[in-house]
């Protein structure tokens, strides 16, 4: 393409800062009359449009509970669910067709034990009970008078981007491989508060979780985490909880896998130890190469992913693109994300979007030109303890073949000459 | 009440910071087993609920593109339109029953001049021309190769909050008196971006956007601001712009009155004056005491309400609460929100949720302890250029009876001895 090539272009002027045409992350702030000048995708016509049809007719009233355009009913969650159990699995999103950190709550993922009860808010309750000086019960309202924070904060299920522990990369999008995540503004009562009404006893080292779906989906969690920052959602986006993430009320526990947050909550036990239920024995543990398990590996880790280009998708041609894409971790803020064109031999530093939050999705952008040819895209986290995003080799290798949650591993993004984009192992 | 008059309560205890009850912004976290001891709603049994019925039998597997719980259908969006032309009009934003900042698309405030029109987005096309070197036609398919920013900020119409201009104040809710106000994360380009491409001549100092709805509604933006931070939005919370909030494309303009941000956006035409549109002179301008109309009054000011208590809501009886609501500025960050219980004589500071974000919504809280007797609460916002929220008292006579835009006063919410909350004038 002539375009890439002319030393006239102010494109071919901007720093490079790693191969393979990645530029320096405020290139498209710095340089004027830029895009267009590596876009050959711009139709440039002085005359204006002609008047649609849509501009000549009066259009219709809102609705009362709005709904989204006809012509964007092809962003979907996909669903991997099959009979018999209609309701045991996960739905994904579609990061791919996303912006932005927030996930709108009709498209956050969701992971179902059994699938999604239909809770009457009126009826439902949350008792606290086990080690405590005095047992509570309350009901939306008694909880709904407790004093609420918010926080936007991602959810990711431990089993999100399993895909990688293929041998052989299985073909896939940002959705398919890695949509078991998403981010929301949570909003909901201190979970400490209603604790320290009930008055935990001096034993009570352990809370034991359970929902009210009929899975009765159950977990075990150390104080120290309710008390850090464990809240009993009720709000999602500004709205109630949707169904399928908890209404009325769920626990929510920030960067923590995301089965430990459990949904429908009903039941909050203080014990001294651990519960051992079938949630964490079964599943939810980590196996090691020696055959025994680690249990009670809650936090995810550092990791990112490029949403724009990423699997699935087609390339328009050489020129100038922008790079997106999301990173998180477990541990608190993103510091930094790289960027690689190169399969992860040179790496240039992406813009962060600001607000960057703690437990969070941060959105991170790069410019970047691509020359027509293959290339090997990648992305890398590093978050505010220095934790740095690992390449899949590297994890698998460290953890061995059992291991099965928690790969938090760098995703590669093929672009292969005709555009497309393919998930690769690099 | 006892509980509210007890000196071994807890409650009692706690440092009050403005008269009739305001706690310290912190005092629920500074205090243990506070809320209980103030709140005779908790109903405390030790006996586990009983199972209800949708844990015992399986539930219905995700939805593609999910929808909320059948128990949440009452909250709505409060729509003024009425026939023979059902598109113009507006819609207004349950502000009563939401919480934390972000606005759920599905109830994002609309305002329309002749309805919603159905835009198939690969017909759209957004034309640049006037005062420019090169005129730029722009189908979403190039407008999407442009480099996006994201922002999560409020929108508010001129027209918002009007009722508190009536000489007696008009019974209605937060949603009915300040809903046309909204909050997202707006996604677009950066509209400099688009007219670096074009290149402004040295005469352009205006630009005209123009709807493709069929008002055609159009207004002139000064370049400055276009090159402050305007953006063609593309995505609203993640997802692609709503219908009725420009889809395919609109322009925003953060911090200024929402007509601005013109909708369905198809026409930026760069001029050396200010077009004078129909939109801009029959309305959008703000009538003086002397007859004569300021014309370009943009940016909106710096106010707050309290969401909860709100009008039309009705307090649980004398006990502890927490006060929330929401501020915001156009002219950039909130720094402080204070609350009063005796109608503004004394003040105490509101806590200030994070993050606090420029040109968005912040939600503020406060606690309070309600002794059961007619109060009346007010908030006022005080911003990062030190401009302080007005009476609306102070407002009318500054601006005389014609105004009719930018109503940004204090609200003044009585609450009666029988716990009902209504819109006063104090």
């Amino acid at each position: 393409m002539s375009e890439t090539d002319n030393p006239n272009n102010p494109v071919d002027q901007i720093e490079q800062v790693a191969a393979n045409g990645l530029l320096h992350r405020r290139a498209f702030l710095k340089t004027g009359a830029l895009v267009a000048s590596a876009t050959p995708f711009l139709s440039a016509k002085a005359a204006p449009p002609e008047v649609d049809s849509w501009s000549t007719v009066p259009g219709r009233p809102p609705e009362a509970y709005g709904n989204r355009s006809e012509f964007e009913s092809d962003v979907t969650r996909l669903a991997g669910f099959s009979p018999p159990a209609l309701g045991a699995g996960a739905s994904r999103a579609p990061l791919g067709n996303l912006e932005g950190i927030i996930t709108p709550s009709a498209l956050h993922f969701e992971r179902h034990h059994n699938g999604i009860p239909n809770i009457d808010p009126a009826e439902h309750r949350l008792l606290i009970h086990g080690l405590v000086d005095k047992p509570l019960i309350f009901d939306m309202e008694a909880l709904s008078r407790y004093p609420l924070v918010s926080r936007i904060q991602f959810l990711e299920c431990s089993g999100n981007s399993r895909a990688l522990d293929q041998a052989q990369p299985v073909p896939g999008s940002a959705q398919s491989l890695h949509g078991l995540l998403s981010c929301s503004e949570w909003t909901g009562v201190p979970l400490s508060i209603l604790l320290d009404e009930a008055g935990v006893q001096t034993e009570g080292k352990w809370v034991l979780a359970e929902g009210a779906d009929s899975s009765l989906m159950t977990r075990s969690i150390p104080m120290s985490k309710i008390r850090d920052d464990a809240i009993v959602a009720i709000y999602q986006n500004g709205e109630r909880l949707r169904p399928g993430n908890g209404y009325p009320m769920r626990l929510f526990l920030p960067g923590w896998e995301g089965n430990t947050s459990v949904k429908w909550l009903r039941r909050l036990k203080v014990t001294a130890e651990p519960t051992m239920t079938r949630d964490e024995t079964s599943k939810y543990s980590d196996l090691q190469p020696d055959g025994t398990a680690q249990l009670f590996s809650f936090q995810m880790g550092v990791k990112s992913v490029i949403t724009s280009p990423s699997g699935e998708q087609t390339m328009r041609g050489p020129g100038l693109y922008q790079i997106s894409g999301i990173a998180w971790t477990g541990a608190g803020s993103i510091s930094r994300v790289e960027v690689s064109a190169d399969g992860g031999r040179t790496w240039g530093e992406a813009e962060l979007t600001e607000p960057v939050l703690s437990k969070a999705l941060t959105r991170f952008r790069m410019p970047w030109r691509w020359n027509g040819e293959p290339v090997i895209l990648q992305s890398r986290a590093i978050d505010e303890t220095g934790a740095v995003q690992p390449t899949r080799t590297f994890l698998l290798n460290e953890r061995g073949p059992q291991y099965g949650y928690h790969n938090h591993a760098i995703q590669s993004w093929q672009i292969s000459a005709n555009g497309e984009v393919s998930n690769v192992y690099a």
